[in-house]
């Protein structure tokens, strides 16, 4: 392998992200015009706060969580420090407007006198915000922070990227619990009858899905992994030399 | 690499099969008590046709399609093409109990006057289904006849690999709602005050992503890959040096 690659992207990555990208705007456009169209819209205090709720978790959860995700991809040719420090913030980004979202459902639960966390929609929301944030917490100690030797953080990196494909996936799930539940509370008679509302949400749902799907392919395309950088070749191998007492031209301990 | 690698299996590979097993039965068993318990068990010709749909899912959609995933990691030693035939015949197993399941939800609508294929859960699992059956058509297309080319087959798998792990998934997104649905239509008011059937088929639901985080972790696994046995690396080089007019021993053509 040549660590001095060109510049220039993988055949074929550019078009996944731009349709991924597509993707992620219509699916944000989709939940708009659902909560605004046939749902009152969205306002913190007053009966719509319940609506933030959707929002937040579509735009935390899966756009920000996917495009956080797509980093290494897209910019493959950067330092790797920064795009790391980029995925870093999008993924708390994500994470914080989560929480607003979730804090914005356990309030119009309690002003509704109307429990929480029995449905099973609940439950693998909460599992994928909390194990998010776990996953968020070890990957900057390991990853930003000076502590974690190389050898620890190459162990470590794979169990990382398959959790982290794993709770985009669950992250998708859990929206689609959610799409469901909200749309047997709201319009369970008129739904089996393919009003627009429930067709909407249903094509909601396939967006989800289409962009999970588009940005899962574009994360596990083997040739499509980012190519480590020259200098980080030769860094690599200066750390080698230092930690194994190996010397580049070969000589052993 | 080694092609002639000593039959033992990697470290932690068998733990994490078992766990996969063990998981599969109890969802099995899980979906049995549901069904046994709280609405009023399974049978063809009655009221009851409707629970042979969600049974039938699950044992298709999920345990045996994930079981004919597991293939290449359980039986990594022996021959390819009776491992192929193998997930073959579990994959098409798989389809056949989903199709009974499938005729058993749109005969029990049309009973009870119910339309078909509104809802996302109906979208979703139909999506599953279909796509299942024209990846295991092409799977068997590209893979078991004698037609398709080494290289052809070599472009393909990767392909085959990624949609064979999204559709797991996405059959069991597709189960998930189901659950939620069912809950919604027969215990919508009883369900937000954790009564029991709620929070069994909620375990239902954990348990289903439970099997599908373990099958994925040892199906994505780089280490826990199937190695190529001696004999198909000897065969791979014979077919090279025909179709490429190199010989083996290095000579060009």
């Amino acid at each position: 392998m040549d660590g001095a690659l060109p510049p220039a992207s993988p055949t074929g990555l550019s078009a996944y992200v731009a349709v991924s990208q597509l993707l992620g705007l219509t699916l944000l456009a989709t939940t708009g015009a659902w909560l605004g169209r046939y749902r009152g819209g969205v306002a913190w205090h007053s009966p719509l706060q319940f609506n933030v709720h959707p929002l937040c978790m579509v735009l935390g959860m899966v756009f920000l969580q996917g495009d956080a995700l797509l980093v290494y991809r897209v910019f493959r040719h950067e330092a790797k420090r920064s795009t790391k420090v980029l995925h870093a913030v999008l993924h708390g980004l994500a994470l914080v407007i989560a929480l607003v979202g979730i804090v914005a459902v356990f309030e119009s639960h309690r002003t509704k006198g109307i429990p929480d966390m029995y449905s099973l929609h609940s439950w693998c929301g909460m599992a994928a915000f909390v194990l998010y944030l776990l996953q968020w917490l070890l990957g900057c100690g390991f990853f930003l922070l000076p502590g974690a030797s190389s050898s620890l953080r190459g162990r470590y990196k794979p169990q990382h990227v398959f959790f982290g494909i794993a709770l985009f996936a669950l992250s998708i799930a859990a929206c689609l619990l959610g799409i469901t539940e909200m749309l047997l509370f709201n319009i369970k008679d008129s739904y089996r009858h393919f009003v627009p509302e429930g067709v909407l949400a249903n094509t909601l749902g396939v967006l989800l899905l289409a962009f999970g799907l588009v940005v899962g392919y574009v994360l596990t395309r083997d040739d499509w992994k980012r190519p480590p950088l020259a200098e980080e070749l030769a860094l690599s191998m200066d750390f080698k030399t230092l930690t194994e007492g190996e010397s580049p031209d070969g000589g052993s301990q």
